[in-house]
C-alpha cells in the first residue's frame, strides 16, 4: 500500500487551498509524509497558522480564492489541487446567502479556471452528503434519486460539483468528488460538537439543543477522512470519481450529547427548541452508503464516539482556538 | 379552464426577465391575455424589440440582471417571477465558461436576492432537460438518478435550481422550475434549426452537420411550451414544484434535415462532422418523461415537425433576425 501511494505523490507539487483548515491541513500533512511539495492557499478567514508549521516542503501563500489573479499565482507548476477551501457553515448559510455562493462556487471556478490556464487536470473536491437533500433511501447511495437543495449551502456545493464534472467531459479535467458526512477530530472548530463544548465552558449548567435532540447522522474521524480520499485518488482514476464518505454507523444528537458531557464531566439541563430539523434545510438523518469507497479496500478504523472524544481533546488543548472563536 | 387561468393572473404584477427572448416574449403575450400586467426587464443582447410591440399593460425595462440594482428597481410591486433570461448557447458554453455562471447563476442569485429584498415570493423558472447529463433512464423521470453534469451549461442551470429550492426552503419562497427539452416555434432564433436554415440560406448546396445525425431528441412547440407552465403554475402549489416539459415524440437529427430541406427546397450535399454527440457533454438520445405534467391534464397540441415547420416560417417572415445574425 505505501508503494502506491508513494507512486502518486513522490515529488509531486500539489495545491492545498483552504490548506490552514480541518481538513485540509490533515491533507497537508499526509501530503509531506507522502513526499509531495505542498502549496498551500488560504486567507486565514476560518484556518489557523497553528494547523501548518513550518517544514521542508511546505509553501504557505495567504491569499482569496476570490481573486483569480491570486489563485493563478498559486497555480503555476501544480500537478494536482485538493480545492478545500471552502464555507462550511451550513448551519446559518441563510443569514449570509451570497457567502456560500462565493466562497464555494465563484472560489471554484477560479480554480478550475486557473487549473486550466496553466494545464493542471487533477482536481480533488470536498463536497457534502448535504447534496442528497432530504434523501428518500438511507443509507444513500451516490446514484440516488435526482435531489432538492434544502441549503444554500448544499446548492452551493452541487453547483461546483456540476462545474467540475463538465470541466472534466469539456477539457479533460479528471476530477474526484467526495460527498462528505461531517467530520470529526483533532483541529475541528466548528459543528455540532465544537458548539456544545463552547457553549458548556460559558455555563455548564445548562446546554440550548437546537431540534428535538433525535437528529441521527453519520460522522467520519478526519484520519479516516484523509485515508479515504488518498485511497480514492492512488485507486480510482476515471475522469470523474465521485464518491461518498461517511461512517457505516451513526450517532443520535441525544447520544452525542452524553458522550460530550461525559467527557466534560458536566451535567446540564437540556433545553430543546423542538422540532425535527436543527435549522431550515437541515436534513433529520444522514447516512452515506459506502459501499463504492469501500470496493477500494476503506474502511474507518476509528469509531464515531473517539472523533467526539479527539475532538474535545483537541479542543481543550488548543487555547488558540478559545482565543479566536470564544 | 379558462375561468381558473383567469383568477391566477387577473390584475397580477408579473415580471419577465428575458421577456424580449423566444419563450419570453410568448410568455408576455399571454400575460398580457390574461389580463396581467407585465414588466419585462432584458438587455436585448439577444432579445428582439421586434417581439415586444408596446400594448397596454406592458412595460419593458432595458437592465441587466448582472446589476443588482436594476433588477430590485424593477422587482418593486411584482407579485410573480417569471425568470427567463439565460445563456442558452449551450454548443458554445465552453468558449465561455464564465458567461453560463454569470447569466444563468448570478442573475438568479440577483433575482432571488431582489425578490427577498421586497418580499415576493413566487418565482417561475425555465430550466433544462441537460440537467440530466446522459441519462440512463429513457424517457428521464424528474426523480432520476442524481446525474452527473456534461456543460457547464447543465451545471450552471441545476446550480440554479438548487438556489431556488433552497430559496423556497429557507425563505418560504414558492418555485416552479421547467425542465424543458428543446423548444421550436416562432421567435426562435437559435438551435440547429436556425443554424441549417443560416448555413442553407448561405449555400444551399451543402451542409455540415455536428455528430453522425443520428443524435434522437425530443422538442416542443413554444405555444405548447408556455400552456404547460401556465397549467403548472395554476394546479401545482407546492413550495417547490419540478416539472419536465416536452413532447412524447422525438425526432433523429437526419429526419430534421428532411424536414429542413423539404421545406426550404433544397438538395444540400451532407457533411458530418462525426460522433455521436454534437458537442463535448452533448446528449445523443433525449426524451423526457412529462407524466407529471400530464397529470394535470396537459398534453402537447402540435407535432415536432409543425415546430420545426414554423420556425423555417418565422424566419423566411423576419428579415430583422438576418440582419442581426446574418
Amino acid at each position: 500500500m505505501t508503494t502506491e501511494v508513494e507512486s502518486v505523490w513522490l515529488g509531486k507539487r500539489v495545491l492545498v487551498t483552504g490548506g490552514a483548515g480541518f481538513i485540509g491541513s490533515h491533507v497537508v500533512d499526509r501530503l509531506l509524509g507522502e513526499s509531495a511539495a505542498v502549496t498551500v492557499l488560504d486567507d486565514f478567514s476560518t484556518g489557523f497558522r497553528e494547523f501548518l508549521p513550518p517544514r521542508a516542503g511546505l509553501n504557505v501563500v495567504e491569499g482569496s480564492l476570490l481573486h483569480p489573479a491570486s489563485v493563478s499565482a498559486a497555480m503555476r507548476g501544480i500537478d494536482f489541487v485538493f480545492h478545500l477551501a471552502a464555507n462550511a457553515d451550513v448551519k446559518n448559510n441563510l443569514k449570509e446567502p451570497l457567502k456560500c455562493i462565493e466562497q464555494n462556487l465563484i472560489a471554484t471556478q477560479n480554480v478550475l479556471e486557473a487549473m486550466r490556464a496553466w494545464g493542471v487536470r487533477d482536481i480533488a473536491f470536498s463536497s457534502t452528503g448535504s447534496v442528497y437533500g432530504e434523501a428518500t433511501i438511507v443509507p444513500t447511495p451516490e446514484h440516488a434519486s435526482f435531489p432538492v437543495q434544502t441549503s444554500i449551502y448544499a446548492a452551493s456545493k452541487v453547483a461546483a460539483e456540476g462545474l467540475l464534472t463538465s470541466y472534466a467531459v469539456g477539457f479533460g479535467f479528471r476530477a474526484w468528488i467526495f460527498r462528505f458526512v461531517s467530520i470529526l477530530g483533532p483541529r475541528y472548530t466548528h459543528g455540532h460538537v465544537f458548539d456544545f463544548w463552547r457553549k458548556l465552558r460559558h455555563d455548564p449548567t445548562q446546554l440550548e439543543v437546537l431540534g428535538n435532540g433525535k437528529q441521527k447522522k453519520s460522522y467520519l474521524h478526519v484520519q479516516d477522512c484523509v485515508s479515504a480520499m488518498f485511497t480514492a485518488v492512488a485507486q480510482a482514476r476515471s475522469p470523474i470519481n465521485i464518491f461518498n464518505l461517511g461512517h457505516h454507523d451513526w450517532l443520535e444528537v441525544d447520544e452525542s450529547i452524553a458522550i460530550i458531557t461525559r467527557t466534560m464531566g458536566v451535567s446540564p439541563r437540556l433545553a430543546y427548541a423542538g422540532g425535527e430539523r436543527g435549522w431550515a434545510g437541515d436534513a433529520p438523518r444522514v447516512l452515506l452508503d459506502t459501499t463504492r469507497l469501500r470496493a477500494l479496500g476503506w474502511a474507518p478504523r476509528r469509531t464515531i464516539e473517539q472523533g467526539v472524544v479527539e475532538t474535545l481533546g483537541f479542543l481543550g488543548d488548543s487555547p488558540f482556538v478559545s482565543r479566536r472563536l470564544g
